[in-house]
């Protein structure tokens, strides 16, 4: 018997008990034990739960404990999270959570505690809710060399998008998603991409081995796309989406960001709508793999948050596969260095300045204003180009 | 340092073999040891080969030698496949393979002997290629009950139906499929359904813990779809697939079969195209997530067997995860009883007999024939009503 305890009843950490109780027989059956939740954190009023039986007010209760084996975290956010993530690891307990926040800021520190107790600090749920990805990059395809990795990464952006796509003015669009429990009250971390960057980071440092820090990811969010770039976008057969993108230079350093970029239909990610999130991956002797699913959502997520609950029951005594070193700022190459084709909209005339391009048409456009691809010019040569032309927008082309 | 040798230097073998000293630095690195191949078993002359070298004809030499831990079975067939792999297992050596036709006739019998010998039988690779499917079911979706898995299994045939839906006629898109080296000179086992109808026994014996055999699953092949299908099927924003379906019906029993499919383009799976695999999964907390990538060839396959060799080298004294029961003629459900709605293609006036139906018209469409879509009924059901119609096809809708 392996007896855990829940850090937070929130969303996930609710999600998570009745995933536990719900699916009790699979989950013992897979961990081959019995998992027990012991106890809940919360200082709020649980009385209404049917888990307030388990609530207790402190940690230190649930720290001194010593028949508690693994703890999941989601509180969320780098305050009490990030401080009882890492007393936790130091008693030598296991540590689970959905957090992209704490693992993208202090991944590195927590997971070498973790290292040192012969603990395991897992967060499959950090990354595309439900779908398995960090697993399969460090086991799955462990033979190959990773070249680069990108996706949609945050579903409440890929939400508004899909919606502004069919019409529905912006502010509808993201008023629906809160209404739906997609977005927060205080939208910006989705929608300034501030979510896909810390999501990018995780991927980034597993793919590539070394902690990348939001810090170092010129990061660009969805409120500079119009309807009309949209329709811009589907008249050369491309859709408009927010992806988070990883990959090594020819340099050996890495290159990281987030920002729109118009995908062609005939690729897969192209087709991916609403809340779900979809991550491809390269490897040198592989190609390329695709993991698409639900990227968000109290089940979806509380069912990776068990999965690595499971595992860590399992490996109460055995280190797992996760880790990667400090990383540092001579590791990353400017993303501004990478060469793309550009959708670009300026005011009309303003297409001189970007040598030979292809002129979009679309239905109901804007006459004072003109779109266009340029050929493959790298963000730093581009920037004075839209200067001069004072472009209203500018976003790459993947491939 | 973990010796291993390959059986076989066929396509996959030497594949293998490129991986290992291609990528050697992060194989070695993923497996925390060196992992270095000692033997290649083949009786063919391997003379210019750079593995040449390795190469021994006899499989004693490599069962007696104690310094070899983990062998790649990359042989195919149930022949000395099937009789190299037991005795190794039985020597207490882990076997890995890409070989699906073997694990889908014994896979429960060689798991149990790999129990047995705490070794591990692995093969990631014998379904979907390089695309991490196997681990990620039984892993990261442990605390899921999976209520039904399916997708495009096999390339060849997901290849041809691509080419056959651009125009080209099937006997060249065949053709093309031999001279790109995606099928084999005698193609029946793809067309027909045969490659698929193991792929699915492999996936639903993982998904659902019970062995379901090849024999147990009523498997069609592509080989009665025309073009003229295919622009019906566009007429309601569908594409045929080829599907490999496994599910849990109400009864608790498994249905699993093999056929093609009309999928909204609404859907992931219709934009899978060429040679390349989709494998949709549900569980009962996570929802719908789905597996994309190259299903086939040489380094893509050969990464997912390598994955598992260092999966082998990192626990030769634990039992990995794969494991099932032995099943048996009562966990089969007959697919026939499940309703869909249907795709039918009969001679004109067929449609009298099916009530009421959704009538399809396409460009150039035969006028002796008629399309129509019809309501929610069974197979045994429509059979029936189908000879009565004189029916030339009849496909599924999924959903």
């Amino acid at each position: 018997m392996v007896k855990i305890a829940i850090l937070g009843l929130g969303v996930v950490g609710t999600g998570v008990a009745e995933v536990l109780a719900q699916n009790a027989e699979k989950v013992s059956s897979s961990a081959a034990d019995e998992i027990v939740l012991k106890y809940v954190l919360d200082i709020r009023d649980c009385s209404g739960s049917p888990f307030a039986d388990l609530v207790v007010p402190d940690f230190d209760r649930i720290l001194a404990d010593p028949e508690i084996r693994v703890v999941v975290e989601t509180i969320g956010g780098v305050g009490a999270a990030y401080d009882f993530t890492k007393r936790a690891l130091e008693a030598g307990k296991s540590v689970v959570t959905s957090n992209k926040e704490l693992v993208a800021a202090h991944g590195y520190e927590l997971l070498t505690i973790a290292k040192e107790q012969n603990a395991n600090y897992l967060f499959e749920a950090s990354v595309g809710g439900g779908i398995p990805i960090l697993r399969p990059i460090s086991q799955c395809l462990a033979a190959n060399e990773i070249t680069e990795i990108y996706g949609i990464v945050n579903g409440t952006t890929n939400y508004i998008l899909t919606e502004v796509a069919k019409g529905v003015p912006f502010e509808t669009a993201l008023k629906d998603a809160q209404a739906l429990g997609y977005a927060e009250q205080d939208p910006t971390a989705d929608i300034e991409g501030h979510d896909a960057c810390r999501k990018i980071c995780i991927l980034g440092s597993l793919a590539f081995g070394q902690h990348i820090y939001p810090s170092q990811v010129p990061t660009e969010g969805i409120s500079k796309i119009t309807p009309e770039d949209m329709l811009y976008a589907n008249s050369v057969g491309r859709k408009i989406k927010l992806l988070g993108r990883a990959l090594r230079t020819d340099s050996g350093k890495i290159a990281v960001y987030v920002a729109p970029h118009l995908i062609h239909t005939s690729a897969l990610l192209a087709h991916i709508d609403g809340v779900c999130n979809g991550i491809d991956v390269r490897g040198n002797a592989l190609g390329d793999v695709l993991f698409y699913g639900p990227g968000a959502g109290k089940l979806p997520t509380a069912s990776a948050v068990v999965a690595d609950v499971i595992d860590c029951a399992k490996h109460l005594h055995a280190r797992k596969y996760l880790a990667w070193s400090k990383g540092g700022p001579d590791i990353a190459s400017d993303p501004g260095t990478l060469p793309s084709r550009w959708y670009v909209r300026t005011p009309k005339g303003g297409d001189k300045a970007f040598g030979p391009v292809e002129h979009l048409s679309c239905e109901g456009q804007n006459p004072d204003h003109i779109a266009f691809l340029t050929g493959p010019i790298s963000q730093q040569d581009l920037a004075p180009k839209l200067a001069a032309a004072n472009a209203c927008c500018a976003f790459r082309l993947l491939d």
